[in-house]
């Protein structure tokens, strides 16, 4: 006998296939998928763990939230991929000059070693992804997910 | 004394500014823990789960190797977020009439209650978001990510 709670599926139900946020989590789900597939069985890295290497490799000497930042990751997240790098010894992790409390994150020569060689694969899977777009097409894409981006950081601040 | 693959930073680094994969990767993260913020702290629900319940809120009975492709999530992370719903009680398992072996998953009136208040909220929220877009783009945004979508589909079953 189903209550009448559990009859109100049709009614307040979300379609997914046209939900924005569903659609963009699947697309970048699946992306990551396709790069994940480069690196996950010849590195053992996982997605998170790749996503921490892929910002340090751009940029050396962050701390963990500004790594958190930069990914919008969750810090939790972005924590268990550092320990993980770490004790992998991929990332090396050293007090801040000024500010001891503060930890600094950089590749070291062995997590280099692993990002030079993804990347350029990356790269390729990338453009293989691109190839379906013309030049038109990706450059609205372009602005699409600049003006998105702006929009949802904003939606971060204010409240719901 | 930075060895020589240490060095190599500048030449190899990927451009995450401009890298469509990471670009994908941050707006979904931003726009999904907005949504997280109606309803984590107060149903205590991880993104993850938040997943499994939009996807068991529209069609139920699914397995949850059905819900890990409709979300393209993976199974490990899908599995996980229904062992915590199924003990939260928002999510009931039973055995597939026909095959035994296969657990068919679907929202408890429990999880159905949540779905129902965080469903309006959601959209509300996916509105805000596209606001910043023209009809035309958002009409362009529509048709670029089913193209992402699909090429992400093809990478999915070929070799990198």
């Amino acid at each position: 006998m189903p209550s009448s709670a559990a009859r109100k599926t049709a009614e307040a139900a979300l379609d997914l296939d046209a939900f924005l946020p569903y659609r963009l989590s699947v697309l970048t789900n699946r992306v990551s998928d396709a790069i994940a597939r480069i690196y996950s069985e010849r590195f053992k890295l996982s997605i998170p763990e790749w996503r921490v290497m892929a910002v340090l490799g751009g940029t050396s000497n962050l701390s963990a939230r500004e790594v958190a930042e930069r990914t919008a990751m969750d810090k939790v997240q972005v924590s268990r991929a550092v320990e993980t790098l770490v004790r992998a010894r991929r990332v090396a992790r050293t007090a801040d000059a000024e500010d001891g409390r503060i930890q600094r994150l950089a590749l070291t020569a062995k997590g280099r070693a692993i990002y030079d060689e993804v990347v350029p694969l990356a790269l390729h899977l990338e453009e293989v992804l691109l190839s379906a777009l013309t030049a038109d097409e990706r450059r609205q894409l372009d602005g699409l997910v600049a003006k998105l981006g702006r929009q949802a950081a904003l939606l971060r601040v204010s409240s719901v």
